[in-house]
């Protein structure tokens, strides 16, 4: 096939022309921005938030994520919220086509749930939560933009999810940095949209490994199995990180869309169906008493740590 | 997520708590024993059988099977019937979480099924041996302990899907050995749910290049193809098996097991779902005459040898 | 499982002895031939075409089909006609066991589509050469003979699928040669089937990241990342490939064709399922003016670099 890429560049974002009749990524999501203005006028100017700081930089079209939620980045439903929200800015921004997902935390990309947000709450809070986990995935599974992880630290779990979510992983070349689902070693399970995002990128033999043992992978052993795409020089992951972006956008967009809608869509649809189910079935077992005493001794363990 | 395993490390077998409503391992079977005692008093005592031997030390809560058919532990009826039972046994001993499956006979882990069971059989007889095979894999891919075959020997066809059923498969480093589904090699084919037994351990490329050639790998092309998972010397095989059982069973026996249903579920399910028409047509299959013919040659081509 | 190849070695493609009730590789096509002759008495005498040489050498039961339409082998209406014509005659000739595909023109395997067929012509052309398009693959991907792809130059686009659709690759050792589905790079889309194609011999993974890309492979990457299955020196090529093609023959045509046909068939299913759709797809994304505009500027492109 061989016509040139001037045919389909011209819309970005809203644009759903195709070839077979496949529309670019969408979702029937929570709309947590129903207004936002199109347009935008700052160029490298950042908007923080509380819990990160988003810069984008209007000459390239690409965003920069930096979680900075001290101590450990934990995916609190305030952490979520404003990801999302973060995250839908961007994507209707016609600016911004790409989004590098990183931390400004030494030695940690994200360590994962917020505990927190899971003992002594109220079936609501634990419902809305579970909510926002999901939101945080769709988002950036999503995503019709492209998305590359800088994985500067360590990511356990939640932390792994978000980089597996993104279309590419560059890690930073530390053995000491350590990568994987690792929920079983706590006891948990993964739910199954955890399940397929690892499915997807480390194919099914190692996930069953994988989630079975919930093995944390050290940075060359997670290049290995396949759950990092590349490691670089921790001083050097940003750069590479640009630079392997400017590879993705050198593809039209509206074809690039339309191909990771494709790959992403029966993943995607499968949690949109089993929404309600899986924010029930964690309802009811995060409400259980034995596991809420669990958390408290927990909570009370990292207490003890910390002082 | 950060709870500590001693939240679910309560109930072994019978728990079915979980995470996201996926209850651990559980499929319609025959069941071979409708009455077994729960609590076993041997320590280390094995309780011998005709075909296998089984050990179970209740400190470690590990078994061994050793297949003990002479002369290649082919799995004749009253072998699998024998293996089910000892499986379910050890599957209802709350003191036994893992299993190690391997073999005394010198030089082979098992040669796959017995044609003695398959040649001058009426259909009644086919039906059951067939039957008997189903339930052999569904028993072991299907468990809820952790797994692991240690292949110290040969082990093609049947052979090779005992091993492919299990967690981990650790093979004698010996360049004699060889492991596959080489049905099509003999003009048979291996029926679809060997066929997802190997798809599931070393992917869809590769399952397709091997099951159209019958091919069998080498100790060493089992392990580059991912058909096995480690190496190691012959004489360090049940060591090794040993100590990777126990880095298994350091995992909450709840959270592995829920996890591994969720990956293996789909693939029981598609042989629950098709079971009696998969016995159908073995049965139609093995009564044609050119067939009972071909056996017939094939054994006293086997008489020759032996004498 | 231990009897004998004799056993079913009897009918070739006619054939449907099954041990599990799956039949050989059998779709409902267009059937372009409705009467040939059985029995050809050809022996190593091509019969020439227009655009390919098709060469049956009937002591081994392998033909060697060579596409020779300058200048690089694009796929045509008639070009793909005529290779759907020899495959249906070659299928249905018991002499015929294989098929080993390649081409003559240097440098070349096959450039993919043929960009005239898609501009300025009517909505039903454009239909009969999507058809077209479809009933090559359908034919290759589910042919009952062996399929080996001598890729002895560059192939993009659907030249790459030709070859992703065959048993197995071959290529040439030769770092200018590359091969890939390079569809995003041209601002369009590979439809699902392709998509299908390359999941099924490089993972889902690698395809997420290759079709995004629109990756060109070099012959040592496409080998890595398993596009091909073997690197030979350029003049070893066909010598290998009809090597490698006697170790196929080796194998029982009819259980390597059940077996075939057991892991393929879902694929085949899903395009023969939704054949019309996919074809009218393809015809309202090429009768838009903007992609007709795009076609024009890329011919005009095309025209001045020759001259």
């Amino acid at each position: 096939m061989f016509w040139t890429q001037s045919t389909l560049g011209a819309a970005h974002p809203s644009g759903n022309l195709s070839l077979h009749g496949i529309k670019s990524l969408q979702y029937k999501s929570t709309r947590i921005l129903s207004q936002l203005p199109c347009k935008s006028s700052y160029q490298r100017r950042p908007f923080s938030n509380k819990n990160m700081t988003v810069e984008l930089d209007s000459n390239t079209g690409v965003a920069v994520i930096q979680m900075k939620k001290p101590p450990v980045n934990s995916l609190s439903l305030e952490f979520l919220t404003e990801f999302a929200i973060n995250m839908e800015k961007l994507e209707m921004d016609r600016e911004c086509r790409g989004v590098v997902l990183t931390s400004s935390i030494p030695k940690i990309f994200s360590a994962g749930l917020d505990i927190n947000e899971m003992y002594g709450k109220t079936p609501e809070h634990s419902g809305e939560f579970w909510r926002a986990v999901q939101e945080m995935w769709l988002k950036l599974y999503g995503s019709n933009m492209v998305t590359i992880a800088a994985i500067n630290g360590s990511s356990p779990a939640g932390g792994c999810l978000m980089a597996l979510a993104c279309d590419y992983r560059i890690m930073a070349d530390n053995p000491k940095y350590a990568i994987g689902l690792n929920e079983t070693k706590l006891g948990i399970v993964a739910p199954f949209w955890f399940k397929d995002s690892i499915i997807n990128v480390i194919g099914r033999r190692a996930t069953e490994h994988s989630l079975q043992l919930g093995l944390m992978y050290s940075a060359s052993d997670a290049l290995k199995v396949g759950l990092v795409d590349q490691l670089v020089p921790q001083d050097k992951i940003m750069t590479h990180a640009l630079s392997v972006m400017s590879e993705w956008l050198a593809i039209p967009d509206h074809a690039r869309q339309i191909t990771k809608s494709m790959m992403r869509k029966p993943t995607l649809d499968r949690l949109l169906t089993n929404r309600e189910s899986d924010i029930q079935n964690f309802v009811n077992f995060i409400s259980k008493d034995s596991i809420q005493k669990s958390l408290q001794l927990y909570l009370e363990m990292l207490k003890q740590r910390k002082s």
